[in-house]
């Protein structure tokens, strides 16, 4: 059985349980994050750490778990060698519920779990994902990584409805990102495209890193928001996140992205992190 | 101490848990009601028994508990007499956290508790809430009464900061509702004017009673968006919520609405929705 943390206690899984007067429960109050964790090791901690710090300031929570002590607990213990680790703190749990919290602040709830998963050697990263474009119906505050995520679990399940790996979400006439990562295209001039960090999208940590290859492997980059006509002449598109790394998407609302499978773009910028990350 | 209930058993507050994998804890994958209770009896249940329904439906999560049983099981276990009953569903503990739920849909959690509180003399009904106008940056799916409420926590813990006591939401120009209740105004010409019930405000159960007890009162009634300018020439401003039925605003932004006082409909308003409830 998985070995969990809650709260700063080793425990197993089902055993972590929190109170039903939990403000991440009543009031969706709580902040995350997620890292890869490779060859037994978590990486890219540092921008983690500084997105989470934004991330529950905004929130109003306040805490100082000495996450790596954390992490590598979590690995050792449960023996990870690839997948991600997930941690999560809420607004913690006052003698009752009420949108105020109390004015003399109660404990946050922390806890953080691990998932096996492939990443580096991820099945969708040889065949792409077919994605449908879809509204953004999100609160305004997406900048933070926070627990309100409900938006995002109905529009991937409508997208698996549909016979889709997941959806691309559209406001305004532009494309903001996927449903729980970034997403960018290698437009018809064969240039980097990739929505701002503003308050519309999550400010990616894979994201930091992927532009910064692109760079320097001497691509154009542009952080500008691109619409649904740019995506569909596009050379290449592709999601980045801390589980997909970078993912090529071959295919939109059933229309082919340039040649519909994984672009050679996509292909040299996940590689060229995955060895960034394993030396990290 | 008191006693709540979770998932068919009744219990101490203080054993109430969910495990950390609950996709309310993870995703906000969480519907609620509340239900005022009076002389010992929740009120108005079929009105929230029909909108918890909807908010499940459009969140995904199936559940058929007999909430009333609870309810007055609740009530009897704790001798309440006055005050509500909050109850909430959530998507339940997958084996693991994914934003897709598994196509074997797990079993919703289930709690309830009781909350002790004056609902027919709360002191504010007499003094009148202070608010402030707060921008509405709440997702698109407002209808379903969700746990997505950290905007609605960040709006009221912001007029807190301000030395007010809640926010009114403005959107694209017009007042969409207070932070976690309708709001209206009895306008300059002595209109009731109220928010349509559409995408962009939850459909309140006490918002039907008011309406139709205005309506009753003679009122002309006008379901359609208002502004701040329409609000600051207001005769009247109030809200409605289980919580506070009918609930007198006297001040926004520091500028007093008509005679800075509780409003003679809105009082008239509030006593009678008082004895319906009563009734009820």
């Amino acid at each position: 059985m998985r070995i969990v943390w809650l709260n700063g206690e080793f425990m197993p899984e089902d055993e972590a349980k929190v109170s039903i007067f939990d403000r991440a429960l009543t009031f969706g109050q709580g902040v995350y994050e997620v890292s890869p964790v490779i060859d037994g090791k978590f990486r890219n901690w540092p921008h983690h750490a500084a997105r989470l710090e934004r991330s529950m300031d905004a929130c109003r929570i306040a805490d100082d778990t000495d996450w790596p002590a954390v992490m590598a607990g979590l690995i050792e213990r449960n023996g990870l060698n690839e997948g991600r680790i997930y941690l999560q703190v809420t607004g913690g749990v006052p003698a009752n519920r009420d949108f105020l919290a109390p004015l003399d602040r109660v404990p946050a709830t922390r806890f953080a779990f691990t998932q096996v998963a492939p990443v580096i050697d991820a099945p969708a990263a040889k065949t792409g994902l077919r994605v449908m474009l879809y509204p953004d119906g999100r609160w305004a505050l997406r900048s933070a990584k926070t627990t309100q995520l409900l938006y995002a679990v109905l529009a991937k399940e409508a997208a698996r409805d549909a016979g889709f790996d997941d959806a691309w979400l559209v406001e305004d006439g532009v494309i903001t990102e996927a449903t729980s990562a970034n997403a960018h295209i290698i437009d018809a001039r064969g240039v980097l495209v990739s929505h701002p960090v503003d308050r519309a999208v999550l400010p990616g940590v894979t994201r930091i890193n992927v532009l910064e290859i692109a760079r320097a492997m001497g691509l154009q980059v542009e952080e500008r928001p691109f619409t649904p006509e740019e995506l569909f002449a596009a050379r290449e598109a592709f999601i980045s996140s801390a589980g997909a790394l970078a993912m090529p998407v071959v295919e939109v609302d059933g229309r082919p992205i340039g040649n519909a499978g994984p672009g050679t773009v996509t292909s040299e910028l996940r590689s060229r992190y995955i060895t960034l990350l394993k030396a990290s």
